[in-house]
Formats: C-alpha cells, sequence, structure tokens
C-alpha cells in the first residue's frame, strides 16, 4: 500500500495516473497552443507583473497575452453552454457565496469557463496548475487579468509546482474553505503543510482515478476528515470520456500522424472495453476490418456479436496494417509481436498506461530509430522492415489529437455541482468519507447539455410516475443500471 | 404489497410479468409449432399413454408425435452447443447425481435440451408447463418417450396447470430436492402445499422478473428459508434478451406483418433504454431515420451522441410512418396521438407492458377494426384514415418473431449453472436468502458460447494478472462495470 | 443464337429469365396469397362467370373473390402513391385516351393497381398472366368485377396459357394498339399469330431482361416494325431492384426460414455487384462478418474499400456459417465446397440463376434429404453433417421474402410513363428499334416517389442552370453517369 | 467557347479546374511540406547547382536537400505498391525503352514515385509543375540529385512556370515523343511553341478536367494530330477521387481546423452526388444527423434510401450546425442563409468550384471577419453572432487535410499504363482523337492494388467464362455498368 504521506515526484505521479481527463488536456498544450514556452528565460517568480486594475495577486508567464488568452476562453464557452446555463440559473441565488476555493487542475480554456463560473456565483478562487506543462499561458493570463489569483505556468520546475500550489493556500486574511483537485497534490500539501485549514474545509471534489485513489487511502486509514466528492465515476463522465471519446479521436490521431487511409485497413485493436468499443465503432464506420483481441468472455461475446473476429494476437500480427491497444494492462504487444509484423505496420495505445505496448525492448542496438514527424518514429529492422510507433507508446488521444470542448464541459459542469452540493449540504448528509455524485446530479448535468443537441425530454405524466414507481424528477434508474 | 399466499390467476400472474424470457416461448407456439391442438378433443388427463419402454409416467397431449418432436430437439441441440459442451465436460463426474429436480417452465425444444442435460448430469426430472398455451406438444412427447416424467400440453385449462405442477410434486417414494421455476408458480405451490418438502430444497433457480420479485418478497417476509438464485439480472442474459435480440427481431417483426420496407421511413422509437437502442441500430442501419422520446437525460444524451434526434412524441407524430414503443410505461401512445398519426401508420410495441399503446381507447364506435391479416388490424377513422397495429399492442417481437435459439441456450446454460452451484455449494456458502449469479459463472457461460464464434480468448500472463490484481481465471471486471 | 421464332415451353422460358421483376411475384403468391387454388377442380374455362354489371368479358377463378381482392388492391394503392399521383396528374387530360393496350404481366394487386391507373388515363385494357403459377386470383376477380377483360388464374395449364393470352388480342372488333409485356411472351405471339396486328401496334413496352433480350433479337434480325421500349434498364428500376430490394429482403429471407441469429455470424457472399452490395450492406449492419468473392478486379476494390475481406471461396468455406450467391453464374458453389462446409451451414441463392449452387450435385444416393420446413431442406452426409439448404437453390428473397410494394411502384410507374410516351410521341421521334427510357423519365419517375419521404427538392435558379449549363427541369446528369 | 491558343493565366487556369487530382497536390504544400520557401530569396533560375554526380541538368530550389526528399519518397512508395509493383514486372522488358517523355504534373513524393517507375521503365523523362505553390523542394532536389531532369520550385513566378516548361521541351539533341500532362499548359506550349515536336509525338496522357476539356476542343477543331487519353474519367479514378476519398478526408478536414465533436451534430450536406455520397457515410457514422439538399430527384431518392432526409436548405439553416457544399454549383449557400445560421454555425465546402459558397457576399462592412487559426475565420455579425468559415470556402479537403497516398496510386498506375499503352500500341489502334482508358486496364489498375489489401481475386472455370460469354481476362462489365 503506497503511503499516502510520501510526496509523489511529478513524475511518479503522472506514471500512476489512468485519468483520462487529468492527462487529456496535456494535448492542448501541444495541438492548441498559440504561445511559445520558449520566448523568454525570466522565471514568471522573478518578474513584476500588474494587470490592468493594478492587482499583482497572480504569477503567470506574461499578462500581457491576455486578450489573445480570452478569444479562446470565449471560444471555448461557445461549446461549453451547459456550464454558461448553469451561470446563469444560479448567478441570482449566488449558491457559492462565501466559498473560497482553492483549485488546482490543468489550466486552459476550458478548466477558465469553469473558474469564472464558480466566481460567478458567488466563489472567491485561487488556482494552480495540476500538471507543469499542461498550462495555456495567455489562458492563465486572461484569468488573471480578469482578477483570478492563477499561479501557473507553462513548463514550472517541480519546486514552482509545489511554490505555486503553496501560494494559492498560504494567504494572510484568507482561508480556503473548499478544494477542487486533479490528481490530489493540493489535497495531499494542504493535509500536509495547513492540517488546520484541512480540517475546516467543507468538502473535496476530485476527478481523477490517482486522487480518488488517494482520498479512499486517506479515508480507509481513518485520516479524511472532510467529505469528499468522486466525480471521476459519474455515468456521463465516463461514457463520455471513454466511449464517446475514443469515437471521436481515434480517427483524428492516426490521420494527423500518418494520413493512413481507413478503408480496407486490417486493424486488431486490443481490448473491448468502452475504449476499445469507441475505437472499434469508428474504425468499422469507415471501412476497416477489425479484429478484437479480449480477456474477458464477456466483452468477448459483445465483440462477437456486434461483428468483430475475437483472436489471439498471434493469429493476425503477421496481417494486419494497424494495430491498437485499448487495454490498461501491460505489455500486451511484446517485442515478439513487434518482430512479426508486416513492413509498415502502424502502432499505437489508445489505453490508460504507456506500458500497453512493450517499447523498451524496441531501445536495442540492432534497431534504428527514425523519427519522421513529431510524434511517428520509424524503427527499422535489419532487414528494412518499419514499423511506424505513435507517440513512442503514449496515450494517443492525447498526444496527437484533441479532446472535443463539450466532453470537457460535462466534467467542469460535474465539478461545479458536485462543489455546490457539498458547500449547500445540510449538516450531516455527507459525512468525512468519499461519495459519488447523486444520480439526480449525473442526470442533471445530462439535462444541461441537451439544449446543445436541440434534444426536447419528455415528462412524466402523474399517473405514469406512480405506475413507474418513480419521481417525476429523476432519478429515473436504479443504481446498478448499465446504461 | 400483493400477498404472496393468495393463489394468483393465470391471467392475473401474466399481466404483471415483464420477463422477456417468460414470454419468449409464447411466439413459438405461433411461429414454429407444426402440430394442431385441435385435433383431438379428448383431454389428455383422461388417455391413457404409454412410451415404447412401456412407461406411463407422464401426460401428454400425444405420444405418437415423439419422432418430430425429437427432430425439433436435435435442430434446437445445433444452436445450443454450449450446453452441449457442459453436458460433455461434465458428464463423467455427474455433478447433479442424486439431484431430484422438479421444473416448471415453458416446453419448448430448447428446453428440453436443458431437461436433457440436466438428465445427463446425473439428475432426475419431473417437469410441467410455465404457460397453459406455450408447450409445444411434440417436444413433450419426445421428453416423455425418452423417460422424462413430463405432464404438460399445449390448451390447459387452469385446473390442468396446477394438476400437472401438482403431479410434478406429489409422488410417493420420490422427493424434490432442486426447483427449476419460471414464474414462480411452482414455488408457490410446494411453499403452500407441501412445507416439509420445501424445507428440505436444496435451492431454488428463478429466471422471471416476476418469479424474483416473489422471492424478494417471501425473503423480505422473512419466509425464504431455502438459497435462491436470480438469473433473470445476469449480465449475458440482460443484455441478450434486451439488446441483441431486440436489434435481431424488430425487423423481422415488422417485415413478417407488414412487408415495410424500411429504407427512408420515418420511426420514432419511444424509450432508448437497451430495448430500444437495439431496435433504432437495427433500423437506422436498413436506412431509417430515426427519431427517440426519452424521460431520462442520461439515455437522451446517449441518443443524440449516437446520431439520433430526440424529440416529444408530439413533436413528430403527423410525419412517422411508424411508431414503436419501449419504455415499460403505460400509455406512451395515446388515443390523442393515434388520432393526429398520418394514413397508414404502424404502430407497435417492443416493450415489456401491454399497455405502453393505448389500445383501449380504440376501442370506440367511430372507429372500425378490420384484420387484415394475423397479428395485423386496421383501425379506421371515419375520414378513411387507417392506423395499422401490430399483435393489438402486445409484445411485437414474441407475437410475430422468434427468438434466436442462441439467445435461450444462454439463459438454459446460465440456469443449469445456478442448479450445479446450488446443489453442490459447501455448507454456508448461500444463506436462506436471494442471491445474484455470481461474475465468475456469468463469464463462464459467456466464454461456453464463445467457440459458437469461433472465438479465441486471450490469456493473461502470471505477470500482467498481478499488474492487474486480477486472478488469471476471472473474474475480470467489477460488480459494478457496466459493459 | 436462340431463334425466336421457336416456342419456348413455360419451364424454358422460365429457365431463361433473370428478371427479377419478372420472378419477383412468384412470391407473392407464396407468401401473400389467402386463397387457395385447391378448392375447386373445374377449370375456369369451362365456368360460367358473370360480373355485378352482367359482363362476362373475362376469366378468373372465382368472380365472388372480388370484394377481397379489391382490399388487396387498396392496401397496394396505400404504398403506390406515385402511380395514383399520376392517375390524378393525367386524369384529366386522358393521355391514354384511344389506347387499346393488351397486357402479360403477374395480376397481383400491384399491377392491378397499374391496370386500372392506365384505364384511368382513358385506355382500354386486356390482360393475361405472364406465369402460370403467380395470378392472385382474388385480384383477378376484382379487375373483373371493375369490368376489366382479364383472363388469367392460379394453376394455368401451358395450354391454359396460350388461350389466355389469344383471348387478349383476339377479340372481334376490337385491336390492340400498345402491348404491355414482361416476358415477351404475348410480344412474340402478337408477331407470330397476328402479324397484321402486329404491324399497327404504336408501342411495345418490355420490362424482363428475357423478354428485353428477345426484342433484340427480333431488331438484328430486322423484324421489329414497332418501337419498343426497354424499361428493365432505367436506373431506378436496376437500383430499387437490385441494391435496395436485397438490402431490404435477405435478413427477411433469412430469417423466415431459419430464424438464424446474425450478430457475429461469418457469411462469405459471392459477387458484389448491386446484389452482392446490397444484401453485405444489410449483413454488416446486423453484427455478421462477411467475406467477399469476386472475379472482377474493380468490384474487389470496391468491396475492400466497403471493408470487406475478397476470398477465394475455398479459403473460408469450412468456417463460414452463411453462403450467399450473388453472381448470375453457375456452379459458383460445387460440390467440393459442399462437402467442405461446417454443420449447420446455411447455404442460398440471391443472385439471378438456379445454377449458382450445384444443387445436381447433391442430389446422389450417400446423401440424404430431409424437408424440414416450408423451403427448408437439410441435406446430410453420412458424418451426420447438416446442411441448410433454402429454397432448393432457387432465389431466396422471391422464394422465402415478399418485395416491397414501393419497389414495385417504381416499375409500375415506369411502364405506365413508357406507355403514354410512346403512345403520344409525335411521328418519328421513336423508329423500329428498341429504345432506353429518356432519362427525364426515369428523373420523373423518381420525382414522383419523393413525396412518400416527404422528400423536397431544391430548384435552380436561372443563374445556376446557366452556370452548369442545365434545363431546369432536368435532364441533370449525362446518360454515363454512374449514380 | 473557350480559345485554345490564347494563353491563360495561371490564375484563370486554376479557376476554371475542377479537378480534384489537380488540386488535390494543393494540399500537399500546406499539410505536408516540411520546407521552408522563405529560407532563400536568390531565384534558383540564378544559382549554379550540380548534384553528386556532376550534372546540372536541373533547375530545383536547394539540391541539398535531396536526402530528406528521398525519405520522402521512400515513405510515399510504401503506400503506392502497385506502382512499385508494375516496375518490378515490367522492368525486364522495359516498355518504355525509347520513350522521351516530357511531365508537367505536380512535383511531390508521389508524383516522384511515377516518374522514378516511367524511368525504370526504360523512359527519359524532363519535368516541370503544372503549379506554382505545390512543389515539395526537397522532392525536386532528390529527383534532380537521382539524374532526373526536372525544373520546379515551389514559389515559381508566372514567368518562371513557363521557363521551366520550356526549359523541358527545348534541348538540343532531345526531342519528346510522349506527353503526360496535368492541365494542359504544357500540351499548349508544345503544340503552339514547337508544331514540329507536337506532331510527331506518339501519345499524350491528361488526367485533369482542365486538360481533358482542352484536349477535346483542339480535336472538335480539328487540330488535335495526335491520340490522347483521358485517365481522368477512368472507373477507379472516379470513385476514389470522389467517394472514398471524401468519405476520408471529411472528418479529417473538419477536425483539423474546429475539434468539432460529430456525435449528435446536424449537418446539411448540398448534393448527394459521390462527393456527397461519401461526406454523408462518413458523417452518419460518426453520429452525426444528416440532411441532403439535391436539384436531382434520382440522387435524392437515394439519398431518403439511405436513410437521410432530403430537405430545402431554408428548412433546416436555422437548426444546423455544419453546412458542407458538394454540388459543383455556384451560389448554394447564400448570404441569406449565411444571415439565418445560428451562432458557431459551420461553414465548409466540399465539391468543385470556389463559389458554392457565396464568400463574396460576406466581404461587407457590417461584419467583422476574425482569423482564429489557421484556414478558419470568424465572420461575425453585429449581434455577436459567429460564423465558422473555414479555407474562406475553397475545397476543404484539399486545403484542410491531406489525401491518401493510396488515392494518388491509382492515378499515377493509371497514367502510367495509359503511357505504356499509348507508346506500344500498333499503328492504327489510335487515331487523332482523345480515348477514354480501355476498361480492360482500369480492371488492371484494379488489380494492382489488390494486393495491399491481400484481396484474393477468384478465377472463371472455362466452362463459367462460356456461360456468361466473358473473356476468363476480362473485361468483366459492359461499358455502361453503374459499378
Amino acid at each position: 500500500m503506497q503511503e499516502f504521506t510520501k510526496f509523489p515526484t511529478k513524475t511518479g505521479r503522472r506514471s500512476l495516473s489512468r485519468s483520462i481527463s487529468q492527462s487529456s488536456t496535456d494535448s492542448y498544450s501541444s495541438a492548441a497552443s498559440y504561445t511559445d514556452s520558449s520566448d523568454d528565460e525570466v522565471s514568471p517568480r522573478e518578474k513584476q507583473q500588474t494587470n490592468s486594475k493594478g492587482s499583482s495577486n497572480f504569477c503567470v508567464k506574461n499578462i500581457k497575452q491576455a486578450e489573445f488568452g480570452r478569444r479562446e476562453i470565449e471560444i471555448a464557452e461557445q461549446d461549453m453552454s451547459a456550464l454558461i446555463s448553469l451561470r446563469k440559473r444560479a448567478q441570482g441565488e449566488k449558491p457559492l457565496a462565501g466559498a473560497k476555493i482553492v483549485g488546482c487542475t490543468h489550466i486552459t480554456a476550458q478548466t477558465a469557463v469553469l473558474i469564472e463560473t464558480l466566481c460567478a456565483l458567488g466563489a472567491q478562487c485561487r488556482w494552480s496548475a495540476c500538471n507543469i506543462y499542461s498550462t495555456q499561458n495567455e489562458v492563465a493570463a486572461a484569468l488573471a487579468e480578469a482578477g483570478v489569483a492563477v499561479f501557473a505556468w507553462k513548463g514550472e520546475s517541480e519546486d514552482d509546482f509545489w511554490w505555486c500550489i503553496d501560494r494559492c493556500v498560504n494567504m494572510d486574511g484568507w482561508q480556503a474553505n473548499m478544494i477542487l483537485d486533479d490528481g490530489g497534490d493540493l489535497t495531499h500539501w494542504v493535509y500536509k503543510k495547513y492540517p488546520n485549514v484541512f480540517k475546516k474545509i467543507r468538502g473535496i471534489v476530485e476527478e481523477s482515478v490517482t486522487g480518488v485513489h488517494r482520498l479512499y487511502q486517506l479515508s480507509k486509514a481513518g485520516k479524511l476528515c472532510v467529505p469528499a466528492m468522486n466525480v471521476n465515476d459519474s455515468v456521463t463522465k465516463q461514457k463520455f470520456d471513454n466511449l464517446y471519446c475514443c469515437r471521436e479521436s481515434i480517427l483524428d490521431g492516426l490521420k494527423r500522424t500518418t494520413d493512413v487511409m481507413f478503408g480496407g485497413k486490417q486493424v486488431v485493436v486490443c481490448g473491448y472495453g468502452e475504449v476499445g468499443k469507441g475505437c472499434c465503432a469508428a474504425l468499422k464506420a469507415l471501412g476497416a476490418i477489425v479484429y478484437i483481441t479480449e480477456i474477458d468472455p464477456i466483452c468477448a461475446l459483445q465483440a462477437c456479436m456486434d461483428g468483430f473476429r475475437v483472436v489471439k494476437l498471434n493469429e493476425v500480427i503477421r496481417q494486419v496494417d494497424v494495430v491498437i491497444t485499448c487495454t490498461g494492462n501491460k505489455n500486451v504487444v511484446t517485442r515478439e509481436h513487434l518482430d512479426r509484423m508486416k513492413n509498415s505496420c502502424i502502432v499505437c495505445n489508445m489505453g490508460h498506461s504507456n506500458t500497453e505496448i512493450d517499447v523498451t525492448s524496441l531501445r536495442t542496438p540492432e534497431l534504428t530509430w527514425e523519427r519522421v514527424r513529431s510524434q511517428v518514429d520509424h524503427v527499422i529492422w535489419p532487414d528494412g522492415k518499419r514499423v511506424v510507433l505513435l507517440a513512442e507508446g503514449r496515450l494517443l488521444n492525447l498526444s496527437c489529437s484533441t479532446v472535443p470542448t463539450f466532453v470537457l464541459s460535462i466534467t467542469a459542469t460535474t465539478q461545479a455541482l458536485a462543489l455546490i452540493e457539498l458547500y449547500n449540504a445540510p449538516e450531516g448528509r455527507y459525512k468525512q468519507d468519499v461519495y459519488l455524485l447523486p444520480k439526480k446530479m449525473d442526470e442533471y448535468v445530462a439535462s444541461l447539455h441537451l439544449p446543445s443537441f436541440d434534444a426536447h425530454l419528455t415528462e412524466l405524466t402523474d399517473d405514469q410516475a406512480k405506475y413507474l414507481g418513480l419521481n417525476k424528477n429523476g432519478p429515473f434508474k436504479p443504481n446498478y443500471y448499465r446504461y
């Protein structure tokens, strides 16, 4: 059992993480950032910066990029209408009035919309980045210009990282009473360094697998003196982060890196969980011939019924054009498999771990690596055979494509609702434990996103509600419902 | 709360039932039975019949149909290879040796394969029918000829029904120690009439929603002195009985009744649960334009992402060519909707209840009913408009199509495994309660069906199993996994 | 070269025929006829029958069935709104006033709608059946009751067949000036027996491959003294009779005969022309895994791009669950292939010829044939292996499913328009030759069917028409356009 | 009628062109070029460059980029195995021995594989670029290094353009006998400037719509004294350039520019020809809800049967999220439509002409244009509404995505075969006219591409060939076959 009190290094923490949403915005830095972190070698900690209202209560790369960042935020707002709608509905009553939120998330246009929503609902916010690379500097500048106390830039050192977190928490005359975390580092810092603050926190909202895992450990150890909400496992987030998001991004990731034609390609997808199901649906739809490998007979039976041949990897490895791992497992594609692939075979990973493809086994002297494009390596065998390795085996959709803003909107809306719920819950509703989001709130998040599709819900009549034994406003399904 | 001790009438029980599997074989009588129940007016109870080995330990319509029934059983065996495989694997060890099973299910070629499997594994079986209409007489004859004590025929009276059940239980020198039930009538009979037998039963296996509901009531009332297994809610059964089975049968049910062309038809499907999802997938694939109505925002959001417009029924009722209900709710299609439909609109029900379409509202003097084919009525408005009502609003796929044997194989295999588990479980593993099938057995049922697809599972290496924290033989997923 | 003057026997002619539309209504007799031809052994030729208006100018099985037949016609009218629309549009101007049409087609509810449309447009019609089995007796009765001179019944002898044709042509004081034919028998009869009538015919409309072939022969031989219209090769007819119709019917034909589950089934489809494309689209959509065999590299390349593996039959014959021929070729499935199929493999033919599967090779003593259902035979090998042969290798969709009325509407509308065109064409537009339908009329047929889908065409502006060099009313595509 | 003898300006010619293949490589410059044309301001015409073998018989941007270009060519070769296979099959017999080919095409890695194939088959080649922007400088360098006389660079002036062409043709002691052209400029130059050379040309191969149009004009005018091959209208090229290529590229083009999520998006596609069919198939498969506008009732009927609602643009313009034009027409999307679109609506063009969207109408003072990314403009209405315009209305798939190498392989293989055919045809087979590629060669091109898919053709037996009246080696279909 990992000791919660040990400081994880940034590297260590990232390698533990399996959270899509945490890593997801990694990609934003590479795909959608327009600013160059190399333009200026002075550390932001050493700069004197002031926004147009005269405040210096922030630390960002370059406050002058605020206008550009504002435009990015505005573009994001257009696809986050659920959050804007929540902002409008709750703005009058200010459900977060009095809330003092410290946050630690990726800092991107999408999270900026979340932060500004929290402010609009009455909260005071202080914010740092949960990843040393993922901050969009221009967005941080726009937040700072708008008065948010943000401490983050792209390319922080590890020392910078903890310094930024500390600056959020440690402020004279201001004491946080809510935590919004992504990965658990902020929670950990408050727990260890400011135990008196920690005890008075009214609620923690955590979205990552890693962070949730750490909270459950703390809870088991009897040290969690605060109610916490696990938003990672809500239905909408899971379906969007996995099934739908992968259906959207697998084609994009492959095209941007290799310009491959999908029609007629033979593809083997390892794993037919939600991620695999999403990838297969898209690939089959575009004319690829897809094979599945599975360890779980139930998922294998689903693959059969969905029209895919279920094979062992060895059976097809010589004939396939593309290999995609979606397992969460390690060493699914071994050196032996790689040795048997045909020339030009593309290999990539859509799963959780960086070790699904045994990339280490390819770092041997007889193989030549040739970087042909960003994120694309040709690994060349002595006989001239080339295997096309994408993103060095890291997550393809996070490295080589973008995540639709709509998907992030679902997560952000869930986080906002969880904060409102914990902050306003009557004494005793939540104890010192980790909670799943109530199904009714999951349904509410979904309902806020329906107008984007111009979708119109049907309401139960009183008579029907009685017949079904349901409340007209939901929840509509038992907890174990599989969707 | 329904009083468990009150005898439900056959009619009452059926109207309560929402079990697909219970009703499923209803259709078999109409679609696949080749024998005519009207050929002979003498009650089987009054006939003297003897099989070729001289036994009279049965009561069927006509023992002479045995050969024809045997052929039907053999045809069914070809699509139930999982059960045959289980038969072969376990035949040596006879895991049911000593088991004395009383059963009450539909009596069809498929259940005959189950019964004969139980016998092959060592059990003694006595069997009656759970539905007064669904018995395939020739199959019952074949079972009787093969030595099974079967008491069932098509067209039993209610008195016959209970007489048959009683003949199964009440036999000198033979005392049942296991119950396999579908609907709970047999269980109820033993519980009320033979309490001493009931106490010594080692296990009950129940597959229907109704029967499971009654067991939970008994359990709540503290009167269930026997462990019982709920096989209705196993993953494989649910997915096959709902999603896949409806995907297979919606087209068939519509074609057989109306010869409708699917291409370009506008269809509204009410409800996007598993049944709705199955129907929509098939209809969209064949070129229909599908609209969805939903009350649950999460299912509605899934419908959006899957490419369907989510509407209120009123928005599209004037324009659609087909209306299909899949809700489990009542009065989803009202007289008002029916009044607004266009000429030739087809209306049918794939859901659970017979009241999804308010058919009663159509029994008014100004409307003319015209039976144009079996299961097809034209309801004619004064202005000449015709609405095409299928199966009088009862379940389309059970009335107008057949259920693939493969689907029934999954249920039957699950039942057989549940019997083996309960019969062989060490003292104390199961208490006097209702249990869900252990996930590992659900996975085992799935694995037995993979060879039909020539599907090959991948095995975890020791190293991978350790990494994932899983046993190499499963179970592979947490209980809450959504598949 | 077949001698046109030789009388083909009915058998001989049918075996030559590859026309979908000709054979299509074959299925109607089996699937949709409610009358029993065996109820009455007196030949219609010997009966005295009179309709309610006192006319005896017809010869049908039983005039008393007229009311039932009328209802069938009314049901058909609901799906033939294009024809009804044409009837309404042209009714005022009576474009067929003066036309005296002899027709020889299948006599079904759908052709009745065509015949009555021709009458409504001003024509006088005399009609016989093009197939000795396909007449729906009740429909013929309804036509007779309505005053059409119809000579046809189900189960004609060959002598009856020619007698009926002759009765249509040979009538005192009435001389045909137009021919509508399906198969060429009527045309042939007039050509041989009534050369003086033939010379004065203003046009022949022929819809079958066989009939068209015979017209081209006549034309080549310089003996076609009448303009003829080949409606078989119009775009809309081809696409609907092949691609769309097969997409609709392959699932239906397989389900009705075998109740097979499609999900996960391995299917090989021989031939990827329009018929094969339609079958594959439907099967893949329902979860089957489909392999293709092809002789033509272009069609093979399309199959690849559409996501199908292109194989030789031998490569997959041992593993597939279903074999479907769509080639127009002979002996595509040989005894050798049949010997290698696995147990329970289903074999059927969706192509043109009855010889695609070498059924003859299965008529050997060591194989046992067992008829298990109508149209379903088990062929049993000495080792017990069973192959499931459907419709004895004849066309599955015509033997075991129905053709949507909408498809027949397209053909019937095309025939009606071709008659109008030929009857009204100015002298000299058509010479003594076989013509394809002008593209503009093909487009008009399509446009008449759009309202069924509530589809709204966009009109070109003057400016756009000029830019594209098109007439605003079409035709919109060059003749070689592939659609 | 355009006068062939008038020199079109480069601009004029490009705006006439509707050729996908011509324009297709436009995109390569933007999406796949790694070299920077701005690094060096000296005109290549003024540089002294020599390759490693001492030759100066070329003019490129920078011969030092040869190694990088060679790698690009090698990567392209991996997806052009049909051409490599042709190279290998014909290398021994050198079917182009003695051929002196002047070529004028895009100069990219893919055309380099073509050029080097022609050389390998025995030809001598001199090459220029058909577009002043599309040359991949590093590829031109690699060709020059390999000994090809190439005269081309990215960013030529119009004067440079004609200078390069002239340098290809005008060389002492070398006289071209074959022309490979894309657009007709080279052909025109030889025709006008070197009539004596023109007369002795043995054949012209032309791939673009524009060039083919010009050849037909020349032919009509009786001035084409050379046989020419129109490879633009071959089946394989058409299907790949339109249907399949658009199915592959529409998603890519939209994602790269807007990161839009497809699931649940309402999209209207104007035009349901091959381009529209390809776009719709991909969009529907990824969960979009697609509406169609059409002028042609036959295509409209196909859209209906394929499951799309056919509407007028005005009916849906207020509700859709994306508008895609695929018509070849002009002003399909007018300012009035644009005024009515909802906020954030994406508008783009996949058709042929740059005027499908009336972009000019958006250049008015009250609208603000904001360039938010490369190829992405927000056009902002006074009320704040933004319309997202892609590629300023130019072809999306050529501006914002790449064309799969496999597609280009089909065109290149067709060109090579056409050259071989014309060069080796016996006297008299081809006259002074424009020819379509013989179907047998179209089939041969297809067959060369089948090994990429590991597809195995079936061969006709003698008996079957006789039955079908076909040659065993093809051609297999009549010329009018629609595929």
